[in-house]
This record gives C-alpha cells, structure tokens and sequence, in this order.
C-alpha cells in the first residue's frame, strides 16, 4: 500500500543513494548488559556519520520473525517480503545466471552421501569438491531423462552444492522436500502437497531414482537431496519502480540473484570488500543506486565467532573514508538482519541502520550501535520502509496531494 | 497477517515462557513531571531483570483506545483484539465454567432496585449477597418461560452479578442494552438495532417483564438491568496455533473465561497470589506456557488507591526470586493494559512491559517503569505481537524464507 504510493511519487534525478549493506550486521552482547559486537568495534568513521546523520532500528519481516536472506533483501529494496516470498531454488538460479525461463521448476541440491543401508550418512557428501560436482552434473545431464519433463538441468554451484531445473512439463511447487535436513535417515519420497502436484511429485521421484542409478559407482556423492522448490517468477523491476539506474556489487551468488531477479546492473566479479569499493568507485559516474553487499559479517557470525566479526565490521569503517570521497548524497548503512555471534545464526532482532543526508533530522545519536540506534530520529521501522526513506532524503519523491 | 505468518512458523520445543500479567499495571504520576505506581514502587527484583532484559511499551487494541479487560487478554495472547472482540456476557459464560452451546445467548445481569416509579435506586441491588442471588436465581429458572427461547438460565456470578443465557431460538447480538449504566431513569426497553434482531429484541423485552413480576415482592432486588450481550464464538486453541502446553492460574471467573475459551488448562483455585505462584511451581513440570494473572493491582488503581496499588506491585516483585527459581527460558511481566489510580479506571496509556530471556537485546534501561520503558530495546507495539516475541526468544519460531 505505502509502496504503491510511493512509486506514483517518484521524481528522477541524478542524485546518488549508496547502500552499504554489512550482511547479518544487528548482533547480541556475550553478557547481559554488556556490547554487542558492532558497539565493541572501533568504527571512528560510523560513530562521525552516525554524529551527524540519523539513525534507527529495522524489522526485516516482523517482529519476531527471523528472516531468510532472501526475504530480508526484498524488504531491503522496498519489496514487501511476504508478498515476494520465493523458493531458495529461484534466487539460486539467478545467481547462477542460469537463463530463467517461464514454466521452469528451480530446486537446491546437495550431494550427499547414503551408506550401504540407504541412510544418509554425509548430507555434504564430504564437501565435495566444485570440480567433481561439475563432472557429476555433466554425467547426470547425460543421463537423466524424465516422462514428465522435456529437459532437466543439473548446474553446479560450489562445493556439494548444485540447482537443478525441470523444464517442459507443467510443475507445481507443492511437493515435499526430499532433503530430510538431518543424517541417519532415509531421503524422503517427494509427495504431493496439492492436487495439482501429483505429475511434479512423480517427476522428482523419478528424478530421484535415476540419479542414485547413474551415482551407483560413487562412493562420496551417491544421492541427490532436493529442497527450496519454486517455479518461475516476474518481478517489477527496481529501476522501474523507483526510478534509479541501480549498481548491484556483491561477491556471492545469493546476492547478484537477488539484483537478478530485480533487473539491477551487476558489477564485474569481486572477490573482497577493496574490490568491492574499487567496483563503487568506478562505476559511480554511470549509475545513480549503489548496492555494496559485505557478506563477511554474516559469515561470522554465523561461524559463532564474536571477535572475527567485530574485525570485518572495523574493515568496513576503516574503508568508509574512500566512500564518502565519492560525496554520495545518501549513504545508507545496515545490514538485512542480524546474525548475532552469541547465536551462531540469523536472528529476529532489529537491525541498526544509519543514514547519512543532507537533510537528515538530528538526534543524540552519537555512535552506531543497536542500544544508541534505540533513540535514533529514524525511530524502528518496517525495513521494506527503508527505501522511501532514502528516496524522500535524496528529493526524489514529489509532495503527496495539494 | 503477521500471527498467520507466526503460525506456520512454529517450532515446538520445551522451553518454558512465563506470561506474569499485573492486571492494569501500567499508571500515571500523581503530579504531572512525578513517579507513577510503578515508578515509586520499591522494585529491586524486577528493576535487576529489566537491567539484564529488554523492556518497551505495549498498546492493547490501538493508540488511544482504553481496552476492556477481554480485549486486552486476547492480545496478550496473541489474539488480534479487534477481530476477536465479543460481548461481556460469553466471557462471563466462560468464567463460570457455563456449558457453552451453539445458538446461545449470553448476557451479563445485575440484580438492581427499582423505586416506586420503577426508576433505577441502585444499579447493585446494595450490593446483593450472593447467597441471596443464588436464590432469586433459583426462583427466576422456575418461573420466567419465554415464547422465543426453548431454555433460560439464570446462574449467580456474585454479589449481585448473574450470567443470563437464552436457548434454543435464532437470537441476535444486535439488541440494544437495558441497562442505562445509571440511576434516576427507567431501565431501556431493549430494541432491535438490525432487522434480524427484532424476535431477540421482543424476547429480552418479555424476558424483562416476566422477571420484574417474579421479583415483585422483592424489596432490594426487584429487576435485572442486562448488558454484554454476546452469541457463541469458537476460538482457535492457544496450543494449536502456537504449539504451546499452557497451564492458566487466574483466581477471577473473568480471566478464567477467557483461559477456557482458548482451552488452556485451568489451575486449580487460589485466592492469593501466594498460593498462583504455588500452583506455577507444581504444573511447571507439566506445562511450557505458563499465564499467571494477578488482579489486585487493577482492583486498587479502579479504587484509586496510589499506594494500595504500589504495595501490590511490591509484593509481587517480592515473589519474583520464587519464579525465577524455576529457571524460565522467557520471563514476560506486564499489564493487560493500565488503570492509573489517578483515573481509578482502565486507561489508554501504553503498558510498560519487561522481557528476560538468553537472547535479549541489550538496552540502557536500568529499572522497570514507564519512562524507563520509552527507552527500550522492544520498542513501543501492538500488544498482539507480544507472543510472538517470547516465541521467538524461546526458540519456538523457524526462520521465514531462504
């Protein structure tokens, strides 16, 4: 509702928004009353920015909810993640930059390995190695033929992990996961959620059988577990819906899938945060959004490791200069959730978020922190809010009525 | 939309959430710039939680809006008050442990006395001892046949409260009240406020001639003045939409109505609130949601008594280290809503709110009061969204999307 309204306000201009987003950056302190990571990092430069911009709390999808990444990278974008919910499988192949095709259904997979007794011994198959996963897929696109559908693709993504697509038949996502999530059991046999489902279902039981077929010989990568189902979907494009020429600049997959899917321009390939700044830097003439995703911070947090956090959190500031060299007119800082370090995953707490304008409203605010964040002008808000707010502060949104 | 989403989240595991609900706790200074109830309450207990927990402010039904007691216990429960809201009469119902039967009609009754020109003398009878309603209760079930309902019942609540319910005959909630909720004028002859509720209307009218000529040689009580008219409402289970086991300790019929129309179990009967926190000891084994409803404080704000109701908070802050002994994975103390002794009734301020779990989000509060709570780490929220916070802190929440 407030989102249509927005996109009926938009008034284009060159002006430039930057989000810097520190992936899974809201966090828990190690004690009661003590820091959370972000409050115990030395960010000189967040503390300045946060001295004279505004700061605020965001709820990715809803109190108490946990969000996965994808959800709470809709939501980053203004897209309302309930409603934009989608498969795992989809974002993956976006990601993979698989060409994505109507009627398609995109399923996650992982090796793994089933011992003799067809009990799921190794659900990673030993992290298998990317290049024999390659292989595997090219063996399996050989050999696997499906009555239901016209063609299967298996894509190796990295290490264990793989997509697989059914095209040419008529699919639904209502079928059960045959990936149990657990060892010492059975695959579980794709069943029917929905009537309509019944051809997808014997499709991936199909599937299933004749991949153990063609994996008998193996003995690390024997099996196929399948989940995060989801057909093809359309998205209305970022750039049309708010209209800004968006810059998408992220390492991993996951990511560039999401800006995919969004219709953003993807950066060249970067493999750390320097290269990710020096991709901002020279494509800041061209473009007027700026998507930086720092994926580190997630990683460890959700590794449990408080201290290694803290570190990537400080690179980032300590990079920040190189930023605001480029004199951006709205520098969003947050992170899409939280992934405390105390909890080893992502969590439903708020994320703290920062944002820097020219005509941001004041507050005592005079560090980046969640507890500081608490009394931050942005007040706690909806992060599918986010976008409009950076909009309104770039005067890129027109005056609501007369 | 959110509790949808919450229930296809759920994650059924044995952490324990305690619900410690100070009925009407939230108050107001006695001078403007001065301490509320809460404020000036001697609190070490609850002050040392709120310092190691996350506190905020809860708004019952909406901003503005003083709730009734019904209202604001579905939505500490999870229930949007507004969708959920019925009349008085099925609560009462409820509370009474009356068998609840489709087609009903509920209505609450007080036993009042009519002078010689049948104007109201007194909307309480004086007060009528219950002993004495038990048998004009007895006398009215004997005598009053109506045309339209199969059955009338007429069952004691207490003092000169009753519960009236109508069987058997399509019955309507749109009847007007005859209770004026005032001295000095005729009780209202009910009408019909839709076109359906015209045989309803007619049988509450008859229903009211029959019991003052029943009651006629009656000196105190000579009249039934009705109210809170509701028909049967089905409630989804607490446990089925939240996978909880709850166990509910409430020593007022009211709170109790509102348990069983949920279909919590019941504790046995208590008087003090000694003996609830006995009764939370003994099912604590048992049970993995645990409300426990304190009265007084409301009953000493609706009295406007500042330092009765101080002294209630005291004594329960004072039980706290028993309820902490039995080592709760989330601890919540609340109002269902406030009743400032100032105002000595209910009230439409927020209710100061106190959540203690492992995984809290820090915040500078360092006791538990109103303006502490401006500052907390829940922020300011719907009531209705409580539960799925401690849901989410017990761990009972799967994460949304990939």
């Amino acid at each position: 509702m407030d989102t249509e309204i927005i996109e009926k306000l938009i008034a284009k201009n060159e002006k430039k928004i930057i989000f810097l987003i520190m992936d899974g950056l809201g966090g828990l302190p190690k004690e009661p009353g003590g820091k959370t990571e972000l409050e115990t990092a030395m960010t000189p430069n967040l503390d300045r920015l946060a001295a004279q911009g505004s700061t605020g709390l965001l709820d990715p999808v809803g109190i108490g909810i946990t969000p996965g990444s994808g959800p709470a990278h809709f939501a980053l974008f203004g897209y309302d993640p309930v409603k934009y919910n989608v498969g795992r499988g989809l974002l993956s192949a976006a990601g993979l930059n698989f060409e994505l095709t109507p009627g398609d259904l995109y399923m996650r997979a992982n090796f793994a390995t089933l011992d003799k007794f067809g009990h799921i011994a190794d659900r990673r198959a030993g992290r298998l190695e990317t290049d024999k996963n390659k292989l595997l897929c090219i063996k399996l696109k050989a050999n696997v033929r499906l009555q239901n559908a016209k063609e299967v693709f298996f894509v190796t993504e990295k290490e264990h992990r793989a997509l697989v697509v059914l095209r040419g038949g008529n699919f639904s996502e209502q079928v059960s996961e045959t990936d149990p999530q657990k060892t010492g059991v059975e695959p579980i046999e794709a069943q029917a959620l929905a009537p309509e489902a019944d051809d997808t279902a014997a499709a991936i039981r199909e599937l299933s059988g004749q991949v153990k077929n063609v994996l008998r010989q193996e003995q690390q990568a024997n099996a196929l577990l399948l989940r995060g189902y989801s057909g093809y979907h359309e998205f209305p494009s970022f750039s049309g819906r708010f209209g800004l020429k968006p810059l998408a600049i992220a390492s991993y997959p996951m990511y560039k899938g999401v800006a995919r899917l969004l219709k953003m321009t993807l950066a060249e390939e970067t493999n750390t945060i320097e290269e990710e700044i020096q991709q901002l830097a020279s494509g800041y003439g061209k473009y007027n959004f700026f998507y930086v995703h720092i994926k580190a911070t997630d990683s460890r947090g959700e590794d449990g490791n408080f201290e290694e956090k803290i570190k990537v959190i400080e690179r980032v500031d300590s990079l920040l200069p190189e930023i605001l060299s480029l004199n951006p007119d709205v520098l969003v800082v947050t992170g899409d959730h939280s992934t405390p370090a105390v909890m080893a995953s992502h969590s439903f707490h708020p994320v703290p978020v920062l944002l820097w304008a020219k005509n941001c409203r004041a507050d005592s605010t005079s560090n980046f922190g969640e507890t500081a964040c608490l009394s931050g002008s942005l007040g706690r808000m909806p992060m599918k809010k986010l976008m409009a707010i950076a909009l309104a502060h770039a005067g890129k949104l027109q005056k609501f009525g007369a």
